[in-house]
């Protein structure tokens, strides 16, 4: 790899990387594949564990081949199935991020199993647990994140207010920020806020690599970022049991134009609304399926493979930042 | 001034200042001191119109006395009162900022009077109509912003979407990144998304200068990021007929914890909740005063002369970026 692509952080010197850049462990679309190819690019891959699924997951392990990746759960659904940890922990992670609820319970075991522990946090108190847990990386995500998070604050806000809060009360440990990064641009912000470097997800879902179809990502490529919408109405129609303050940030569609505010009678229309959903699925249409991107995809305008992508996005903050 | 707390941008070659912030017109707040104290130590001080009250502006604009000032207004107010955008035009302003509305009725007027017409936008669709309508100046605002605006887009991702949209069809165009800005990490991180300044509000808020009673200003001191609130509770009970996309950013409290997601119930009860926010303004309670405000509060610990907050913000955004 050419100097130029290269970017020291805490994080890169922690971790062994050349580039600040984590992949966010996107629930079925973060492969092994995508996975190590960032980390052989010189960040860091996290397979996305999502709600946890065993087979999936020992398969995604699988194709990351020997690359050094991670792995991210959801951490309320992990809680249901505490046996999934082991099967990351059993292929050597070299972090395990847990987001979306108490880390407190798991954290031991991974830190024991030699691998770092990631915690995703959305406000200043999540923040304040994620440090009791012993966290050793904090990934602060804003609002404008895709997929669940809350609106509560915005990475802009967010990231320099945990920067001070690790600061004054745990400085070894290290800080990303997520949400709206998919550029040099973003990647030279986060940095400049006080971050160690960035979580991307919306810049990778449209990579090579990405496990999604691809009419569906062609599809999001002609999308504004005032395209997108925090809504509840796919947990709704998935009977997926959220707890009340996530939310989840997507594309608006038909289907979300339809029910976003009319939660009660989506309720009413259960088995219907489930049955157009399926049919979506199958379908991969665009109007009605759920299709989880961050407001910075009205900035995403190709399909580019993951390990170009981190290249240009680290060589472009580098120049930004000297 | 010394060198180092200069730092140079199309804005601050543009506009012939010395760091490329500019003061939010923070409506009452922004009084012509603060604006005239900004504009001497390098950036440039807009007096907060807001509403519109004619009496208050003439006092204003004599306040600022020589210093080279502009002035803001809510547009949807100003078009209800025409005449105040002369009064405004009458005292040579630099600039006149229009938010929240058609920026097309007025801009031609202030083109006429020789001043630069500077549109805050809240979406691509609203960029899309200011530049249509003649902006010398963009404002792209986050939902982080305390006061009026859309929870829709984030500074972090609207920024660099609206950079390339100007980049692309009208490059002569300036652009300011507002919303979560407090601090030179912040003016750092916007001019890396690709912005040549930014509008500070909630940070000059805190001032020396601001005309907000300091019981105030020092019970914000104590708020955490996490502490603010997007609510129409206030327009509600002020009876402020704004258009149903704005909601207003500021410190949750008694008030807004009573009312927030029962306005129908606001609406039923409204005399008494009249009575009850006249005794907060007469006795400056905190507990049921809007007191307006960003998510970036939670960084802002002290109140400080205006000119030491430009001069400490742009020296340090100059260090972060060379």
């Amino acid at each position: 790899m050419s100097v130029n692509t290269a970017l020291t952080t805490r994080l890169t010197t922690a971790l062994g990387l050349t580039s600040p850049v984590v992949l966010a462990p996107m629930d079925l679309v973060s492969g092994g594949r995508l996975a190590a190819a960032v980390t052989h690019a010189g960040g860091l891959g996290l397979i996305g564990g999502g709600y946890g699924d065993r087979d999936w997951l020992i398969q995604e392990f699988a194709h990351a081949g020997q690359a050094r990746v991670g792995c991210g759960f959801i951490t309320w659904s992990l809680a249901r199935r505490p046996d999934l940890l082991d099967v990351a922990l059993d292929h050597n992670p070299v972090a395990i991020m847990l987001s979306f609820g108490d880390p407190a319970p798991f954290a031991d075991r991974i830190r024991a199993a030699g691998a770092k522990v990631i915690c995703q946090i959305h406000s200043v108190e999540d923040a304040r647990k994620a440090l009791a847990a012993g966290a050793d990386i904090l990934v602060a995500q804003g609002g404008e994140a895709g997929g669940h998070g809350t609106a509560a604050r915005s990475t802009f806000t967010l990231v320099p207010e945990i920067a001070d809060l690790v600061a004054d009360t745990a400085p070894d440990t290290l800080l990303l920020a997520a949400g709206g990064i998919i550029d040099g641009r973003g990647l030279a912000a986060a940095l400049a806020l006080g971050a160690d470097g960035a979580l991307i997800g919306t810049r990778f879902w449209a990579s090579s690599e990405a496990l999604v179809p691809a009419a569906i990502q062609r599809h999001a490529l002609e999308a504004s970022g005032d395209d997108t919408i925090r809504t509840s109405v796919y947990d709704i129609v998935r009977e997926s049991p959220w707890p009340a303050r996530y939310t989840g940030r997507l594309l608006r569609n038909a289907f979300t134009t339809r029910w976003h505010g009319r939660e009660s009678h989506l309720v009413d229309a259960l088995p219907a609304a489930q049955a157009a959903y399926r049919d979506a699925q199958a379908q991969h249409d665009p109007g009605n399926l759920n299709i989880i991107v961050g407001e910075a995809i009205g900035r995403v305008r190709d399909i580019t493979p993951a390990a170009e992508l981190l290249h240009t996005i680290t060589s472009q903050a580098r120049h930004l930042l000297t």
